[in-house]
This record gives structure tokens, C-alpha cells and sequence, in this order.
């Protein structure tokens, strides 16, 4: 920005541009906004992320975001306990649970394994999801998104439920529903052929 | 949000989601990413917003946001006092200030004339355009957007100034630079034909 923006201004504009897909120029827009808005709705919008930071925690079963030790989904007991779908962060649980059509429950990793990174099976939630296995859990849906590292981690945490004799699935590779084979990826498609269902 | 989402996450979100140019589902990868931050980085900007509100306001001479009572730009010596550029908003003066070809002083109107919601010249600092011409002020470059309401308004304050005998001058308008004529619509055009120069 330029030398005479005055110093608060641009401290708010680098907070903007530290969240994820927000450039210098639209956090630079941002913090103009911020400073033309009614000091209550600045002091409202600054308390309402103070608050959730310190009110949220994670679930003590799941580790997913929660308010209370134990959040609704883990509370709920018409959710079948029996299946667990394995996802990487609270996001991915209100993907899902958007769709409405999953009534068992979760396990948020809070992260993927990547060497790259030094991210190790210690530093996700890991142990957590084994310590809810002993139970009587029957099916383990790995849900990482199809990445490298994804992929990685769907594969490690299945060998080390498969030891406890319980069944693991992976999502589905194919086509996306609407797309047009033309604009399908090499590997896509490959794996759509592979899985085929009888209709 | 899904109906179990955490009360607390789903304010975050809803704060997010009234910042310009930023959609529900932004909001909420930018609330969820806020609860995976330290408490420490989400107090840090909390803080950085509050502050920022609290201490910035107003420059008494151009109305450009600081924290003084008089804006770097108005206090600069070397700037030239008699040429008045006068824009929208602070973004617009930042925006100037980075083409670095300006040496004159800015005028912020804080908005622009909009009948249809309800903008008169009093809901802007067109009065305070007024008071500073009394000086000795030579030219007054009207650098609204060349939008409906922009044109309104440097039409209505450059009726103003002209009765004080101060030159008004408008911002060009012709074909940006590194575009083509074919993408250019008729009325850039138009005036690009017009406003011709001899080379």
C-alpha cells in the first residue's frame, strides 16, 4: 500500500490477507470497509470471532467442532454409531451432512499425513479414531479428498483399521454427476471404466 | 449451515458474509479457517479491526482516512495545495497515490449523489469541498467513477465550483491501455474518437 496509509489500516489489511484465498488487493478493500462501518458493527464482528475461538472445541468423540464435551452429532442417538466416516477437517463434515444423506457419524483428522510437511500420524487424529474402534464400530468410510496426500492417508489409517478386523471403504472415484466425458481427466476416466455398475 | 453447526461458527460466518464482494459460502471456509487459528492470531485481529475503527477518522482538511486530525498528504509541504482532486472514497486516494503521477491534495466525498437511495450533496462532504476552495485553490479534477452517479456528481459540484470561478476539469475517458478496439463498447469509443489528441 502506499507510504501514507496510515499504520491501522494496514494491519487490518494484513489480517485479511492472511485467510485463505484472500489476495493483498481484496483484503486492502476489505479494511476500507471495516473502517467506514459503524463502530458497534466492527466491535460486533470482532467479538464474534473472539467468541468462537473461545467457545468452540473439538467433540470428544469425533474431534469435530463443538460447543459442549460432546457435539450433536456424536449426541444423537438415532446417527448409527456403527459407521464412521473418516474426514479431514469440520468443513468437510457440513459438506456431508449437507447432503443429508449420511446417518452415521464423523472422525475429523484436523489434518492429512504429508512427509512434505512433517505432518506425521501423531500430529492428526489418529489415535482418537482407534480409541473409538475398540467399540463396536462395523464399517470406516475413508473420506479424504482424492489428493496425494489424501490418498496417502486413506491408505494408513485403513491397513491400521483392517488389523482390528473391521471393514474399510473408500468414496467413489467416476465422473462427476453432470459433467460431459469430454472435460473428464484422464485418470477420472480410467477409474470410472474400472468401477462400472451393472444398471 | 447445516442445522447442528455450532451457534458461535455460524455468527463468524454470518459477519464474513456481509463484507463485500464475499458469498455465503466464502464466509464459511473463512469462519471455519478463524477456528482453526491460534486463540492468540484470532485476538490479533479482533484487536487490529477495533483499533483501527477507534483510531482512525476523518482528516479535518480532505476527509481521507487517519489517525491525526490532519491526513500525511494534506500535511506535506511539497504537495500542491491549489490542485483538488476529488474522489469517492479512500480506496480511490490509495489507488492515485499508487500511480505516483499526482502531486496535487485529494478531496474524499465519502459517496456520491444517488437519488435513488436517497444520497443528497448533504449525506457527502460537499460542503467541506466548499469551505477549503475559498483559498486559493486554481483547479478542481472531478475523479468520480464514470458511472451513473459518479457523472451526477461531478456534474452538480462542478456547477459548484464554477461559480466561484475555479477551473473544473474531468478525468479523461478513452480506450485503456493494452486494449483492443474490438472489446472497446461504443461509447468508450465514442469519446476515445472525440477526445483524439494530435500526435
Amino acid at each position: 500500500m502506499p507510504e501514507y496509509t496510515s499504520a491501522p489500516l494496514i494491519r487490518v489489511a494484513e489480517q485479511f490477507a492472511r485467510l485463505p484465498g484472500i489476495g493483498m488487493k481484496t483484503a486492502q478493500r476489505l479494511a476500507y470497509h471495516i473502517l467506514a462501518l459503524p463502530t458497534e458493527a466492527v466491535e460486533e464482528f470482532s467479538a464474534a470471532m473472539v467468541e468462537a475461538r473461545s467457545s468452540v472445541r473439538c467433540c470428544d468423540v469425533c474431534c469435530n467442532f463443538t460447543v459442549g464435551s460432546v457435539c450433536p452429532i456424536c449426541a444423537d442417538e438415532r446417527r448409527n454409531a456403527k459407521i464412521i466416516c473418516v474426514v479431514e477437517s469440520p468443513r468437510d463434515v457440513s459438506v456431508f451432512e449437507r447432503t443429508g444423506g449420511f446417518d452415521g457419524r464423523y472422525h475429523v483428522l484436523h489434518g492429512l499425513l504429508s512427509p512434505m510437511e512433517g505432518t506425521g500420524p501423531d500430529d492428526i487424529r489418529v489415535k482418537e479414531l482407534m480409541k473409538r474402534l475398540s467399540g463396536d464400530a462395523q464399517e470406516v468410510i475413508m473420506a479424504t479428498n482424492p489428493t496425494i496426500e489424501g490418498e496417502a492417508t486413506a491408505s494408513y489409517i485403513s491397513r491400521l483399521v483392517k488389523t482390528l478386523g473391521i471393514k474399510t471403504t473408500r468414496l467413489a472415484y467416476g465422473l462427476p454427476v453432470g459433467a460431459t466425458l469430454e472435460f473428464a481427466d484422464d485418470v477420472t476416466l480410467t477409474r470410472a471404466l474400472e468401477n462400472r455398475n451393472e444398471i
